[in-house]
Order: C-alpha cells, then sequence, then structure tokens
C-alpha cells in the first residue's frame, strides 16, 4: 500500500494505460483482462497498484469483475479515436493543436504559426468575378454531380501547368479531389493498410502524421537538411524499414522552406527503385517558388512517384479542389475508391479555379504575391533576429521561416504562452517525429505582419 | 496435359486466383506461393494446370521461379484495390456499375438507373441567386478555410430541421462534411476496422457495399420489409453476428422507397440496445416525404443512433456538403479526423446552401416537386405495368419504384443490352449482398419522362 499512498500516479498511470488499450480497440467489449500479477510485471509496478487501478475501473464502469474469472471490458465498446492510437502527446506538441487552434481561431487572433495566407493577400477580385459568371453558367454545372476524374477543361489546364515542371501526365492521369489532403487521404487508403511502414521527413508536415496516425501506419522518419532528407540516413532506413510510402514536398517544403537538390532527388529516386518505394510528392506550395526546386515526378516518372496539389494557399481555401496525377492504372482504381467514399466530386469548385486561372490576372497575381512574400521574408526574419530567433534554413523566399528559439527555450511552452495572448504558433515538435525539434518553431512570414505578434513572443519566451 | 487442352480456362482460374490474392495483399512482393503440389490441392486441379498457370504468370512477370527454391511474387506489390477485396462481381452487378455508368453518361443518355433528380427539377433560379449574393460575402467567407464544425448559421437551421422530425440535437452536435456519403466514410472509419461486421438492408443503397468494402467490413443483410427489415431475422443476426453497426434509412429506404413503421423502429432500438450496436440513419431523402417516417434518432436519442443527411438530392447534387448529427464527444473526436483526412471545411457549399433553404422559395419549391413525382410516380408505374413490371413495394410517394420484371427476365443482362441502347438501368442485385434479387429493378420515376426509356426497356428485356 505503501507504494500507492507514495504515489497515485502509478494507480492512474495504470489506469490510463487499460484505457488507452481500450480506446485504440486492442482491448474490444468482453475481452478479458491481464490478471493482475501479469499487468504488475508488465507494467514494473507492485500488484496492490494493479489492484487499485482495476477497482477504480470497475467504479466508474469501463471495466468488469466476474468472481472467479477475472476481469473483463465492460459493454460499450469505444469508438476508435485517433488521438489515442498514436503516443499520447502533450496537447501543446500533439499534431492536431497548430491545426484547431488555426482553424477555431477567433477573427481577432493573430497567427503566425498557420499555414495559409491571410485572406487579403488572395485574389478575392477574380474570384468574385468567378462567382457572378458561374451565376450564369448552364444548370447542369449548378445541380449535377461531377465526372468521378473532375471537371475536363481544369484537368488539362493542370497536365499543361506540370509540364512546365517537367511532368508528363496526360489530363486523364489526373484525378480531381476535394483538397490535398483528401488526395493523399485516398492514396494512403489505396497504398497502404494498418501495420505498414511509412516514410516521412523529419521534420515534416504536422498533418502527415496525423492523417498516416488515422490509418494507423508505422510512421518511420529521417532527418531533413536544407538540401532534401539526410540521404544516408535515408538509404539505411529505407533498407532497413522497407517502407511502402515516402511522403515529402520538393519545392518549399515544409515546415523548413528548403528546396530539393537535383543530386538528393535522384539518389532518393535509385533508393526508391531499388527497394520497391513509392513516393507522394506534395507540392501545393508549387506556385510560392521563385526558383523551382526539382520535382521527383519529372525526373523518375509517374511510375513510382505520385504527385498532388491544390490551390488552397494560393488562391482560395474556400475552394476546396486537389488533384492528383498518377499512372493511369491506379488512377482507374482510384476512381472506384473516390466514387466509394465520396460518391462524386462537384463542379462547382473546380470551375471557378478555371475560371480564375484562365483569367489572366492571375498570374500577376501571383508575381505580386512572390515579392510581397519576399519582403516580408525579409521583415520577418530581421524582427526575429531581434528577439534572438535565427533561422535554420534560409529558404528560397517562400512562405516558411524554420527557425531556432535562444538556447534554453521551450517552443511548446512559449507557444502556450502566446496562445493566452491571442497568438498562434507552430511550436516544432509537432512537426517532428522524433520530437527533436523542442527548441524550434514555424513562421508564416505572411502572418507575421502585426507588430504586435513580436511583443507576445518575447513575453512568451521568458521563463 | 489433357485437361489443360480441354479446358483452358483451368489454367486462367488458377491465375486470376493467385493475381487476386495479390491484389487483395494475402501475398506480398517477396512472399512465396504454395509449392505446385499444394497449390493443386487446395484448387482440385491437376499439378500441370498449376504448372502452367505459373509458368504463364512468370512470363508476365507477376511472378518469378527462383531456382531449387520455388515461386515468388515479384517486385511491385499491387496497390489495393476494393473491387478485389470484396468477391469479384459480374461489372453488371457490381455496385460501382451503376455510378460509374450514370456520372459518367454522355449528356444524350438516360438515367433511369441513377440516384437523382434531373437537372431542370432543381433550384437553380435559387441557386444563381445566391451565387450572386455570394459574389459579394466578405473575404473571409471566399478565401479562407471554415471552422472544423461548419458554417454555425448552417448548423442553427439544420438543428431547427432536425427539431422538426423530433430529433434534439444542439447545433454543436452537427459537424458539416464533404457529402453525406463523406458523413458514412468519416463515421466508418471512427467507428470500424477491417474485419468488423456491419449490417445492412437487403436490398440497400449499392454504395453501402462499396464503402464498406473499402474499409474491409465484413458485410451482413436481413431482408428489408414495406416496414423495415423483417424483424425476427434481424433480432437473430444481431445476436448471432454481434455486428458493431447497421446502416439504413428510415424514410424513403432506398432501393424501395419504403418507410420504417414505428412497430419496427421501436424493436430495432431494443434490439441495439440489447446487444450494443450503433445505427447509421441516413435521412438524404427526408424532403421527398409526404408523410413522414419516424426516425431512429427522434425514438432512440443521439445516444446509440448517428443521424446523417445532405442537400444533394433536393437542392444541388454540385454544392457538396453533408452533416452528421452524433452525441457530442464523438462530434470531438470527428472533428479530429476531419482535420487529419481533409483539413478543414470550406464556406463556400455552405453558405450557398444556407442562403437557399432560408430564401422563402425553397418550401414551394420543395412542395412543386412533391407533387411533380407523385404525379411522375402514377406515370411511371402505368408505364411500367403496360410492360409486365410491377412495383415489389407501394411506397409514399417519393422517387423509387422498385419493380419485379417478368418472370424469367434477368435484371443484369436487361441492363446490360439498355445500355448499349443509351439507358442506363439499375439492377436489383447491385443492391442485394444476397445476390436476390436477379429479377428486380429499381426506377428513378423523375428520371423516367423520356418515352424512348420504355421502348428501349422493352426490347432490352426480349430473350
Amino acid at each position: 500500500m505503501s507504494e500507492i499512498v507514495q504515489d497515485g500516479t502509478l494507480v492512474s498511470q495504470v489506469m490510463a494505460s487499460i484505457r488507452d488499450r481500450i480506446s485504440a480497440r486492442n482491448l474490444l467489449a468482453g475481452d478479458k483482462l491481464p490478471s493482475i500479477r501479469s499487468c504488475a510485471r508488465q507494467m514494473g509496478v507492485s500488484n496492490s497498484t494493479v489492484v487499485e487501478a482495476y477497482d477504480r475501473l470497475v467504479a466508474d464502469g469501463t471495466i468488469q469483475s466476474r468472481r472467479g474469472s477475472g476481469f473483463y471490458v465492460s459493454g460499450h465498446t469505444a469508438p476508435l479515436s485517433i488521438a489515442r492510437i498514436g503516443p499520447k502527446l502533450d496537447r501543446a506538441v500533439d499534431p492536431f493543436w497548430v491545426s484547431r487552434q488555426s482553424l477555431d481561431a477567433r477573427p481577432d487572433m493573430l497567427k503566425p504559426g498557420c499555414g495559409w495566407l491571410p485572406a487579403d493577400w488572395m485574389p478575392e477580385t477574380s474570384i468574385r468575378r468567378a462567382l457572378r459568371t458561374l451565376a450564369r453558367a448552364s444548370d447542369d454545372v449548378l445541380v449535377e454531380y461531377g465526372t468521378p476524374l473532375g471537371l475536363a477543361p481544369l484537368r488539362q489546364l493542370l497536365s499543361r501547368r506540370l509540364a512546365g515542371h517537367g511532368i508528363v501526365t496526360d489530363p486523364d492521369q489526373i484525378l480531381l479531389t476535394e483538397s490535398g489532403t483528401q488526395a493523399i487521404d485516398m492514396l494512403c487508403r489505396f497504398l497502404i493498410e494498418p501495420g505498414d511502414t511509412v516514410l516521412v521527413d523529419d521534420p515534416c508536415y504536422f498533418n502527415f502524421c496525423a492523417l498516416l496516425r488515422a490509418h494507423r501506419a508505422n510512421i518511420i522518419s529521417v532527418p531533413f537538411t536544407p538540401t532534401g532528407p539526410d540521404i544516408d540516413t535515408f538509404a539505411r532506413v529505407v533498407s532497413d524499414h522497407k517502407p511502402r510510402l515516402y511522403i515529402t514536398n520538393s519545392g518549399i517544403h515544409n515546415p523548413t522552406g528548403a528546396s530539393l537538390s537535383p543530386q538528393t532527388a535522384h539518389r532518393i529516386l535509385n533508393i526508391a527503385d531499388q527497394h520497391d518505394l513509392i513516393i507522394i510528392e506534395d507540392d501545393i506550395f508549387a506556385d510560392f517558388e521563385t526558383t523551382p526546386a526539382p520535382r521527383l515526378a519529372a525526373l523518375g516518372g509517374m511510375d513510382r512517384v505520385i504527385h498532388i496539389g491544390s490551390f488552397s494557399k494560393t488562391l482560395s481555401a474556400s475552394l476546396r479542389c486537389g488533384y492528383i496525377a498518377s499512372r493511369s492504372d491506379w488512377i482507374d482504381q482510384l476512381i472506384d475508391l473516390k466514387v466509394a467514399t465520396g460518391f462524386s466530386g462537384s463542379n462547382l469548385a473546380p470551375e471557378l479555379i478555371h475560371l480564375v486561372l484562365k483569367d489572366g490576372t492571375y498570374r500577376k497575381h501571383m508575381d505580386g504575391l512572390r515579392t510581397r512574400l519576399s519582403h516580408a521574408m525579409t521583415g520577418t526574419a530581421k524582427q526575429l533576429a531581434s528577439l534572438g530567433i535565427r533561422p535554420v534554413i534560409t529558404p528560397d523566399p517562400g512562405i516558411f521561416l524554420w527557425c531556432a528559439l535562444p538556447d534554453g527555450i521551450d517552443a511548446a511552452q512559449t507557444a502556450r504562452n502566446a496562445l493566452a495572448n491571442g497568438v498562434v504558433l507552430a511550436p516544432g515538435n509537432v512537426f517532428s517525429i522524433s520530437q527533436s525539434a523542442g527548441n524550434l518553431m514555424r513562421f508564416n512570414v505572411a502572418q507575421c505582419q502585426h507588430p504586435k505578434i513580436f511583443k507576445v513572443l518575447e513575453r512568451a519566451m521568458r521563463p
């Protein structure tokens, strides 16, 4: 009993562990729990700690005791909780933290941690014009389902745009999706099953991990350098763990802003060929580039590289539309999956996007945006430097600065402090599978235009 | 060798069986195939048939022979193909047949087999007006992400509409999704895992099965009667197979057009309580009802009934937006799933839908639609009767007539014949897990307005 009295948290830990196993459905309703003795051995606690934990779980109805037989999980099986499938992280460094804080932010909050541009940087005049044009479109555009592949003129335009990056795809090899995220989600359903190993960069876009957790993939990572993944580690990890899939950004890597070098691209493709690794190249920031990075889909062709993108970052997050460019045989099977899981798409967002993209003003909008981002990058870097915050990588202008905080400052704690003062930050560990970015932080330079941000940041970093 | 010469199809069968096991990923790249002898024994064919099949699979690169060691699956692991996960059905009665034929149909094709209204039955004037209004909306509506729950005024309006059906939900218990199908898809991800058993009606909406196959659920079914599932069979099947989930339509059941009786609803809920069964009530046809059926979510509350819907059928298939009404604790976890798998939604379609729904003309549109459907139902039934085709169930006017073809006429063959003449039909077995509806067919009365349909149908039924 002394152990319990001394440390009630041991009992809580045992309870949490059982609850997690029920949430993750490793234990189902009616399943027998391990015996007191074996649970104690497994968790390295005393029998009496387990007795107390089981008693409390009986009291709250989670488990039931059957006399002479043992303990069993109670009737209601909890639904699958993706928050519980992976390791239970502190909410401040949970991959959902930034998404949900950014998406749920009150209008008066400042969001240097979010991944998109401020509303007034977007081509709203063109979108308004497109909406008025659409109000005069034919009936079927307004009320009918789109075809499963999606609006043909937009796919033709995408095919030409991809050709500009050296990526050769027929319009029929392009499948429109609801968003870039949904494109990756659909591909994960198509390519992996629970327990399959998937490789990501460390750091990488936090939602890759949230998404892969929802697929119950085994996530492994390789350190990311200013020219792409550390290629020797990449080779070793691929050879050792035989991942099925590698997800990455070639141009404007999220969160580092780095670009893949041609040499690294070439080596990635050779390693992938050797080990039958499929690559998803997520290119949603393509239009922000000033000097285009090489694309894996251009170098390696579509045999094992799948290229995806969307318009959320450059045009409008409200016009939900992404795309998958891939091999014809895979596209045909992906159509079945699209119909099964979302029926068909709509032509509405694709029509609006097509109207805006073919509008001559879009190119001018993007030129202006790149100039504006380049200034914002310089200005933000200077402001951050004055607080002792320095970029780890000096990117080709894009939207992200991946920075080290002054020594000893914890990014997660800083983010929590800043949130209390109306500023949403993106602490490094939400991007890091290895949790090795506790001192780092991603800044979206377009969202760093308000002086209040740097005042709050300074205060938030104080011990 | 005589066996091969006599019946080359045996070799093809062995080849197809190996290919299916690779597609379904029961055999992975590098896995060893069963020995010639053991494969022959398993499939009940001669050794020489297997030798020939393996030789041909080596020739086309599917497998490799390693001298002295045996046969191995070649390098590229095929992606998961949902078409192959379930039983390989004849394409004419594959659940995707109707979807893909309807969605890909050329404009001149007639589609009595599809599940939605013709474009000119939809409230296009209201939609055009809404688009013009939206062209004047504030920036953030046009270019920003929506909140994860989705547009608040639409959720408030939905909450009031649901209250009209006796379903009590707070607006914060309603999560907007990309579509009704996506709502069910998200719930399946949340509630089931591969191998879990899910119960559906027989017949049921074909896409339930396509969707459940994509989740690799074990699908079981209960015969559907004019008042709901056959309740004694339902009780027995639930008790024997302990399904985790039951998916159904309470009002205007697809494909039968039937409505749940209050007594059956009550018994379903009691059985569900007894066996911890969760129910998804898909209510997308709600607004077509003339006499509302009881709703399981109204009778049983939200504890184990999840209510979903969309606007694709009554307003516009192009305004992609569905919703999930459920328990608060589940909604909160579903938000994480929505963010992980699709990031956030857009406000665009929800804003348009909200504008149309709150427009006074929507109610008038729906009143007109119900009258028009009621006339179409009478007219179609008469036309079908003249061909010897009779409804199995006489529905409260809705959009579907579930009919028996004359004795001895095969619906799948009839559908194939009609397709060759530009008419997409919906043969019974695409709706039937037990494949017991070979003589039945679903007609969408709103899509049966062209006389050509009945001429083609008559010819297509000729032996």
